[in-house]
This record gives structure tokens, C-alpha cells and sequence, in this order.
């Protein structure tokens, strides 16, 4: 078995790949990326607990296959060695069913194969349960949810995202039970009905694989235990979590008490300044004063430390009444940053009840914060 | 007591000054920044066991002084504050003793000082035995020695860059007992006789200060116990290591078997693709191979992972013998690029004696290395 590739069409596969390494496994054989050389494609597979990711590549210019047959080799040594690697092309040969040679220019390396007949069998196979997104919507959704999941496994549905498709319609909920996010887009076609919970992390690994350049679709295929994305020629899979997502549709305030605009950078900096005077202790608490002349004062305090003070004037605000609330600085500061609007709408119902974070140029995101009592 | 700095320049001596803040000790006032006005200037000083930085403040356009006396701020968060401060110019309150107030823009800050009698008194008295270096030259010195220093307690000594003045000559040496280097240089001036032994620590420190703006000088005071650095309106103060420290003038070998002179580059990534294969538990050695016609191979191996090796056609080598040696990649990779010149030239003299590495651009320098017996 003779496999002839490009260095770069190489690394780039690898450092894909790598994403589903395992790193402390009971099982070696996870540490590696299996090369399976079949007539005239190749195969990179890795996996974890969580995902499994497989990459095909096409014989042609840049990959010469002699043989069939796969080997595995360890993988984060042998990222190592072609992201180090000064060299046009690399050649790998199996000399004995668990040693591997790689030639490179001026350079060869011998590595020790592991044990191939330990890798397990993934099946990747598609379904006929599956929807088309664009990557810069998946992106969104991604990254404008899964701050927001549980970090704790004591209630293991909430370290995920839940995806609700229904009619024309696709939802995106992640909550930790003291804030909540949700994103819905509107969808052209006929979508089929259901919902899955998937791991928080494995989205966060799909985000960093998954690059916008407005020419890739992905592909989303649904099956009872698992989701498969289709994303050029990677094959990207992660378990799905298992349990019934808590019903949230009725948490979310539609009457409001004041709304507050804001400039978002603005906003931004004041409550990054203030969260100098929290702690972790104190779930990062800050104080939020709406007085009747509009003047917003967001304030903190540690005893240890001292006090910090500075007043906001909003771009507009509903109804000025004299109001406080107080919540944790991180999570308002996360959904905050989560939108992409230069202005953002804070709307409050009450002093010790939930609010809401909406933005103009952000129509179907809502962040929901939970606010805490304060002596 | 009022103070009304620029933002800026409050900022920039706030950072310098840190750098000497205490993090885990048992004196809490030494967590702190103590500002102290006088008529007509500001001091700002902190202090750990290792360094003391104070800074001297001018009144004038960017500083205006009210009263007299002096107060300790907790240094962390107030150059936290500052830094996230969207303000030009920052007014200090001391409203009660242990109070300090500050203004800023819309915001407003109490901070609790601390007790400002448990602050160190620190004489950062200059000395009549001074030289002055240049910048560039210092900055040099430091770089090029600090990264040999012991990290090892055991003989402290070791732990600081030995600093000879004699005659004409300044001459700074380090060693962890592993490898040595030693850089000098000629000066116009007499130099008064002494030798200290500067803390590694202290000099990485002052080279995060310190900038070559090719503007300014540093003055290096001496002490007995202690040296003292002068630069633009700062006084850094180092401890000096007690001890004598051993006498390396017999090490550096002068006479060679073979000297190989290499592209720095291509031996940097060579020696760096083959670290791969080494490991700390086994003190990253690899191996080098000169052969007969003039080729020189790089090797390493480990049981768990494999084998790598790689060719280097070296730019010229004085004897072209059969030739092979063992060492630390992290040894030799450090002295080698701790050199200027792209051109570098290791001069062996046998298979179980030190080598160095000297550079064609930097004649005052030399790296030495001791090798290892394998197998």
C-alpha cells in the first residue's frame, strides 16, 4: 500500500480530522486517524465519544493510491510532523502491518501503526431526513446559542442545543436554566417535524471546520440517535443528546414595563467596566438604575474592593419610570455580544422578573436573562 | 489631597510599575501601587522580594497636584480600571484615610486603599559607581543570556546572569550547569572592577520595560546588594544573588575536531520537526551524524511514537569526518536562536566534549552546549 499526496491538501484534511481526536480515551486506538485507501479514494476518519469525522478525498493530481487496505496512525504526532513539514508532497508506505514510512523531501519518518482491527466501525450513513442550510446561517445559529447551554452535566439535556423544525420553520433554544437564547429563521421549503438536542461542544468543533465562503451548502441529516453534516467533502457526525428538552415557549415576556436602546459598544464597555467590581462568588452580580430624567446607572460592588459607578444616557427609552434590577454582568455581557445590531433593545416587565435582549438588524434573536434579588 | 492626571500617561506608568507587583504574599500592601505627592511631583512605587519600580511624575499640562501626602491603591484593579477607562483625564479623591475616590468621564469609583504605613520604605538611592549602555545594548544582553539561567533553586546562583565589569570590557555570563552563554563587549570607557549576579527574573522583567527608541540610555547603578536601573522618568531596583559564581573562563573550548556552518533557518526547522520525537522524560535528545561527504543527518527516536530524520547539506563544514554526537533539541534550539546572523557555525571538538555555536554577525557571542552519552 502506496499513498502519494499534496502537503497542503494533506494537512488541511488532517487538521478537519483531528477535531474528533480523542485525547484521554480508554480506548489508544481513538488517538489515531484511520487512513482507509480503497480503489480509487482515500478515506481519514477519527472519532471520539461525541463526534466522528471523515474526510474523502479522490484519487487525482494531488493523491496517487497504490494497494488497498488502511492503517492507523497516531494523530496528533502526525499533524504534527506535515504542519512542520517543508515539502511538496509526502509519501506513505506500510513496510509491516504496524509501521509506517513517510518521506518527504529530505526527511523520513517511522511511526508506530496502531492497532487497526481496534478502530471501530462508524457508519455514516446518510438519511432521508435531511435539510440544506447555508454556512453563514449555521455559523449564526451556532455561535448565537450554545454560550448560553448548561455547562453542568447534572441536568445533561441543557448542556445542548435544541433544533425544533417545523412547517417553514427552524428554532434554535439553548438554556442553563438562568438565561436563555433562541433563534428562528424562516425557511422556504417544507420542513419535516422534529426535534433534536445536540451537544453544545460538538457544534463549537463543527463552527471552527465550517467556513463561510458563500459557495457551500451543508447538508443536516437527521436519524434517531445522531446528526449527520454533509459539508464539502467532510462528513462531520455527533451523538444526539437523549431526553426530553424542557418546554420553554412560555418563558419568553411579550409585555414590557420600559424598553431601553442602547448602543451595543457603548453599553458593552460600561458593563465590562463595572464587572472589575464582581466576583465569581457573587455570580458576577451587577445593578442596572433607570431614573426618571432616562438616565441609565449601572453600578457594582464588593466589599473587598469597593464600588464602581457610571451612568448611560440611552439612545431612547419607552416609558422612564424610576426602576432597578440586578443580574449577572457575564451573561448579560454574552448576549449582548451575541448580537450583531450596533444597537440593542433591553426590555423589562419588572424588578425580579425575566427581560429580554433584542436587537434591530437581529429580528429572530432573543436573549432572555434571569435577573437575581438584591437586599 | 487631589489628584488630575491624563488617562494615557496615567496608564502607561500604571503598567511599567506593576510589573514589580507582589501577586501571592504575605504582606497585602504589596499588592498595592503607592502614590505619593509632593510639592511638585507624583512617585508611584510598588515592590516585590525580587524588584522595586517607581516611577517620577512631573507636574504640568497632563498632571495637576492639590495637598501633599501619599496613599496605596490596590494595583491590579485600579490599572484594570484604567486600562477599560474611555476617559482623558482621571481625578484621585482621598476622602477618608482608607478612602480613595476617582473620577472619570460619567463614571465614578471607590476604592478601598490599603494601609499605608505597612508600606515598605525603599531607598532607590543611585550610586557613584555607574556605567550607561544603550537600549539596544542591554536589551541584547538580556535576550541572549536569560534563557540559559537555572530554574532550579537548588544553586541559586545560577538562577542570575553573572555581569563582569573590568577595564573595557562588559561581559555577561549564564549557565544551568547544561550549557552556558557568554556575550561581551568593548567599550571606550574605563570600567570600574565588580562582578554581581543579577536574577534572571528581575532582567525579563525590565525587558518588557524598557523599548529602543535609539533616544534614550540606561544608567545601571550598583550596590553592594542591590543594582539599580535608570530609565526615561523610571527606577528599576534588582536584588543582587549572594554568592560567588563559579569561575566558566576554562569551559569554552578553543580548539576544534570539525566546525559546520548552517543556513539558522533551516537548521531551526530541522531541529524543530525532529523534537517531535523526543520527549522531556528522555530530555529531548536528539542526533547529529556528520558523514564523510560533508551531509549531515538529524535523528530521533522514541520507543512509543517512532523514528524521524531528516538531511541537511550544511554551507560548509572545516573537516568532513565520520562524526556523530547526542543533545538536548530545547538546549540547542534556544542558543541557536538566541543568534542574529542568519549564517550559524557549531564547532565540535568530540563526540562526548561541549560544542558551541558561534555567529558570523554576532562575533561577541557564544553558545555552549554539553552533550550527551547514548547508547
Amino acid at each position: 500500500m502506496n499513498v502519494t499526496i499534496n502537503r497542503d491538501l494533506l494537512l488541511e484534511n488532517l487538521t478537519n480530522v483531528s477535531r474528533a481526536l480523542s485525547t484521554k480515551t480508554p480506548m489508544p486506538v481513538l488517538t489515531g486517524i484511520k487512513f482507509e485507501i480503497t480503489k480509487n479514494k482515500m478515506y481519514l476518519t477519527a472519532s471520539n465519544n461525541e463526534i466522528s469525522i471523515q474526510a474523502q478525498l479522490n484519487e487525482g493530481n494531488k493523491l496517487k493510491l497504490e494497494g488497498e487496505g488502511s492503517f492507523v496512525v497516531p494523530g496528533k504526532i502526525l499533524s504534527d510532523i506535515i504542519r512542520k513539514l517543508d515539502a511538496n508532497e509526502v509519501q506513505f508506505k506500510v513496510v509491516e502491518d504496524n509501521v509506517i514510512k513517510i518521506y518527504a523531501n529530505r526527511s523520513d519518518f517511522t511511526l508506530n501503526a496502531l492497532e487497526k482491527d481496534n478502530f471501530p466501525l462508524i457508519s455514516f450513513a446518510e438519511s432521508n431526513t435531511f435539510i440544506k442550510l447555508d454556512i453563514g446561517t449555521l455559523k449564526q445559529i451556532i455561535r448565537k446559542t450554545t454560550f448560553a447551554t448548561s455547562l453542568s452535566e447534572s441536568r445533561a439535556i441543557l448542556t445542548g442545543v435544541c433544533l425544533n423544525l417545523s412547517n417553514n420553520k427552524l428554532e434554535a433554544i439553548s438554556t442553563d436554566s438562568f438565561r436563555l437564547a433562541k433563534i428562528y429563521l424562516n425557511v422556504n421549503e417544507e420542513l419535516p417535524e422534529l426535534s433534536v438536542v445536540i451537544p453544545s461542544k460538538s457544534l463549537d468543533e463543527l463552527n471552527k471546520i465550517i467556513i463561510d465562503d458563500n459557495e457551500n451548502d451543508i447538508e443536516l441529516h437527521f436519524s434517531p440517535t445522531k446528526i449527520l453534516f454533509k459539508y464539502k467533502n467532510l462528513l462531520f457526525q455527533s451523538r444526539l443528546i437523549d431526553g426530553v428538552y424542557p418546554n420553554t415557549s412560555s418563558l419568553i415576556p411579550t409585555e414590557f414595563l420600559t424598553s431601553i436602546k442602547f448602543n451595543k459598544t457603548e453599553l458593552i464597555k460600561t458593563i465590562d467596566l463595572m464587572s472589575l467590581f464582581t466576583n465569581i462568588e457573587s455570580s458576577n452580580i451587577i445593578q442596572l438604575q433607570l431614573n426618571p430624567d432616562k438616565t441609565v446607572e449601572i453600578k457594582s460592588t464588593t466589599s473587598e474592593i469597593g464600588e464602581g459607578k457610571e451612568e448611560l444616557i440611552p439612545l431612547e427609552c419607552s416609558n422612564p419610570v424610576s426602576f432597578k434590577i440586578a443580574f449577572s454582568a457575564k451573561y448579560f455581557l454574552e448576549a449582548v455580544r451575541s448580537f450583531d445590531s450596533s444597537e440593542i433593545v433591553v426590555h423589562f416587565t419588572g424588578e425580579i422578573k425575566p427581560f429580554i435582549v433584542t436587537g434591530e438588524y437581529d429580528v429572530n434573536l432573543t436573549q432572555l436573562i434571569l435577573p437575581v434579588r438584591v437586599s
